[in-house]
């Protein structure tokens, strides 16, 4: 029989407690696993995340800590010392309840930290999609997580290959499909014009009529973050459609964006007539507004991985997604204005894509907890050269 | 002209500050360079560095600031959050001090703490060392380093390979050689008897006579740094030949090397009775100790590069060095008594080795220094498929 | 000869940036007085403060740092965190920094915080403000800063006996009057309508109507700043009179009153028609506002310093300000919207009173600034049983 | 009914450790009290309280934390730091813990950051042994807690006038006694040769013979403290008896006396040639020790306090204590040879003294559990003007 293996599953974004939530449900359901979530981050505070930890405690799952440690400036130095924060208050709640593995999601910046924390605990790193290249901090955070980490659990096969190119024991890279993607490919939600009008600030739209959906985050290696923003408003509001907008993540760049949004919505109501803006909708409605939209406009990771598979036209704008593997759904512009309103026209007049599989594997979520409950643990590295 | 380019140097051990001297003096002297000092962890601590930090000022460099971050302990915790914490202080003071680059040293489990927080801060990092493979948790730290950082400055072919590997751009991979080599070449010191005998604590020892050096370390990912220092200890004390001991460095492990060492020269004195404990001498006289050895025996990098060029025979036990690219004066041993013994009187038998140039080039500071002063800056990374 | 006196002045609020100014201004162009400002908490963050540091650069003054180190959360814990964060980055900077004395103001969480740093690192520490009796955490804070401040500079003769009582030197403890009290009496501001409907969001008003201001603060030690706002709200709402409404300070609370403030701005229109909500205005201006105001409403200490002086009628609400020495201006009333009500309504009555000099002495800055210049400085405390 | 009073009690030294040894297991077996044990500070370092923390769990005490956050240099920033980092992670510690009293015992510079904390998440603070007058930044700490601190337990009337002068509410101001001198009542053992010869290290010696014993400790707002310490060593030396030294408390200074310590017995051999020299003992071994010494040197409370019941005559030397209630057991002398040498010739002709009640009360534990289980408790606190 044994102990179980106790798994400990840091939750520091809204955005990532959205994307796992089936596999926190079947990592809590597992008979061998004893499932430890910690909370940190943007998921604690309630502007970003109204509710999600009253969520999670009605799932009956048993919050291990609630760590309040986001630093308020919206800058870099604010980013960097959230990250640090983190580290240092995961590294005791680490050390006192002694977790077998430490899942690390995702390139967040505090997500590196904790992952930096765990390994020098000396517990075994398991991490969820490396091995995708992007443009932005998160490029960085991502393989350097990766070189840290010891199971692999990546989305597609380009990122596989690059998580060998850096040395690591192809026995522990495993091609398990995204999450996101298994996630969007089981959520069959509709939305109806009064549910989305209950959400959020703005205007009351109609979205049984084509829309536009926005999500725009910064780029923390950017200094324009306002001004890109500003930028696709003025864009995206002469196209006079419906729109929803959401909020930012809370990142370096975040305070600017959302001060701008704030002004244009003052000074400009012109501008945003047809706007609704919204920061926060559970996982299911996000991925429901998103499976019906005409076009999504933005940089987020969603219109590259969710909306391959969902078949809605993208605008992916600037570098933040830079280089990650995108389907034919998606249309890279700059940060030029013309060019952004050409690509949306463009892709509302061609309309809907067929589904691609680049980042859907069948059952990504009970792969990876079937590998968490049996793969074998180890700890020290080595480089493996191909 | 233009701006001087504002390099960071931060410090925070006694062993980087060792083998960088030459460096340090060099960015200190340049023209086109406004070098920043920044001193933590261990280096300010009077009993592993007494005088560095004066000594560092008698040089005439401006200490930009001196942070005292190691946390008590010994452990893994106390190491983790000592990384942390450094982390969060030199956040504050790269954001005060605005560096053009950040030069991380190493392997060491702070100076990734340090890289994280100028990748956050969108500083270029430098990175000296990368590219190696070795055991403990530096392993993982080296590589995590590579993937945050911009310029990298490898010491050897191998290096210079796997950091490609890892999706490094080849215009910004730079073989310099190494600085502990080049260090090792230029210094020329021969210690007397007389000087060897004030230093530590101990019995005298007769250094003109064929003497032993040992530098164990403590393997953080390992569990049994007390014994197999005293596994050492027993097998070097076989030999009834002068012996130098080193203090183990500051780390995870070092708590129970210490006591354990303390214990043996209080409770066995006769196995001692050879030996003499130093705790930290300048790196010229370090190396000049160990150019004249018999043999040098434990797990420190200096026995696999320093001694390539110096032609000492070295033993050297367990993983810590596992995988690093050594040449033929190093024979690798595991931590079993008998073959510790078998491979010293071996290399006793062997004496002297031909310098082999692996890890040499000429004038790596002088190349680094360039390399700092002219290669053109970037932030953005990008993953460079071979 | 003779070095100058290197005085640290922490900045950490944009009230006490404010109330501070005069004395700020004469410490840096005091000859012998070497001043060093360090910026940290809610004065760096661009929503509470936006520009304050600009403006003390632009008054030519050097920033020797700028911490961020607010953590987001708005409740205790955060709070809690905030201030260890606070004290633990101020360490590192008095350290680095050496001065002589630092200047502690008032009762704020991060005050203490930064004069148990200053304690600890054995600097002289002076004290604005002690002695007061107020609720709040505040009662707490005040009090624990004298026990751990060397020279005292109390604004009224009820404090300085109190200091005295808790053991205090008799020779360091001064009746300087009160900063703002001062600044209020130099002031002359007006400020015209134009110039108030530019400043915050909501509606326009006519402050040369008889107009209402409302500076509510969050009792940390309370549970119902949410409902307490809202009932302020709904009775000054009732006046129907033009109303200046300042957000409140940045504290254990805020989130969930400014949350409130948002809600009810969006939910009931009805009830903010004749206000417009402000977050920031220089402290000259806010002097202007609030001499010239009809009615002064809520829990702010600026209702019974300043307006003792000023002589504007006030409505004092709740425990915040408990015990505070108060001249005849204030009517002290509980969380009852009755009793509110019926206070405003005989404030607004009664009309302006007399001016008071319970707060005033003449020339407090210049006194605080020839005491710190010249005041033999000590650190070893000793309690003076009286 | 009724839940039980969850009461929180961090131990951060071993020497409140050893005086709280009888309190801490009467609020464990207490029926009504829920005891939560938090460690932090020096007692989980090995080198000062080895075992403790494995003691306390063979107590069948549940240890809610172990938080390590003493950080190294032995020096005044060290100390602020570690303060600070103390007071960040209990924060998150009583945060999760929702105690309803935390109990603060005595003025260690930890303890006071450890209040803060508590204050500002506004829980019920209780602090035992207020209001003494002492010398050092112990004064200071001990007076800011009590500002801070809602359940005053005091150990003499002297205190508790003072804790009311200072403005407390004389309803929660309780003279119990002190724990250190009820438990030096209760513990009646002694200590054989061969017992003490086998702890610390130094030469054996002989306790059935009249022997000194010394405790002194670094004044931490004292620069001079390696000079201090080496006087008295001389000092004693010159006595010839047989002497037990114990090595200093960890804090600001501990360094350079402990530096000086090991110089002394490496160099000066004929100086420690009937000393012993010991960092830890058990509480009971200690108070046994000091029973039967014919008098203790230095400037420990224990000489103060245990003392004046056990009529041991005490040298104390110094300011440390300066301003301490004290019987007439005690000789006060500055830090001059020639003035110990003649108090410790002095006391030494004097012998034994009468046993004092001065710092005595029976059942000083009894008394403080039981308050702590049923006194009334409230957060907001009001200066009570005497």
């Amino acid at each position: 029989m044994g102990a179980k293996r106790k798994i400990c599953f840091p939750i520091t974004s809204r955005a990532y407690y959205g994307r796992s939530q089936m596999l926190i449900r079947k990592l809590h359901s597992h008979p061998d696993i004893d499932l430890k979530l910690m909370l940190g981050g943007s998921i604690l505070l309630d502007k970003y995340s109204k509710h999600v930890a009253d969520d999670i405690k009605a799932g009956g799952f048993e919050i291990e800590a609630s760590l309040f440690n986001v630093i308020e400036g919206g800058n870099h130095v604010a980013m960097a010392k959230t990250a640090c924060l983190t580290a240092l208050e995961f590294t005791n709640n680490l050390y006192t309840s002694e977790p077998d593995v430490v899942v690390i999601c995702g390139d967040r910046f505090e997500q590196l930290a904790i992952a930096m924390a765990a390994a020098y605990l000396n517990i075994t790193i398991a991490h969820i999609e490396g091995g995708d290249v992007t443009g932005s901090i998160d490029e960085s955070v991502r393989h350097a997580i990766t070189k840290l980490a010891h199971l692999h659990f990546v989305t597609n096969d380009d990122a596989r290959g690059r998580v060998l190119a850096m040395g690591e024991d192809p026995d522990y890279v495993f091609n398990t499909g995204s999450l996101d993607v298994e996630l969007a490919a089981h959520v069959r939600t509709t939305i109806t014009n009064e549910q989305v009008n209950a959400l959020g600030v703005g205007h009351d739209i109609d979205i049984e009529q084509p829309y536009l959906m926005v999500v725009q985050h910064p780029v923390t290696t950017d200094a324009d973050n306002r001004a890109h923003l500003e930028t696709t408003l003025r864009v995206v509001s002469s196209f006079e459609l419906p729109t929803i907008w959401f909020w930012p993540n809370p990142d370096a760049g975040t305070g600017e964006m959302a001060d701008s949004l704030r002004g244009m919505r003052e000074n400009h109501p012109e501008l945003t007539q047809h706007m609704r803006f919204i920061t926060n909708v559970p996982a299911a409605d996000f991925i429901g507004l998103m499976a019906h939209a005409a076009c999504l406009v933005g940089n987020s990771s969603a219109g590259i991985k969710e909306c391959s598979f969902l078949g809605t036209p993208v605008v992916n704008i600037g570098n933040r997604q830079h280089g990650r593997l995108s389907a034919e759904h998606v249309t890279h512009v700059d940060y030029d204005a013309a060019d952004i309103a050409a690509a949306i026209a463009s892709q509302l007049a061609h309309g809907r894509y067929e589904s691609s599989e680049i980042y859907h594997r069948d059952n990504a979520s009970d792969t990876i907890v079937d590998l968490l409950a049996t793969t074998p643990l180890y700890t020290q590295k080595r480089f493996h050269d191909q």
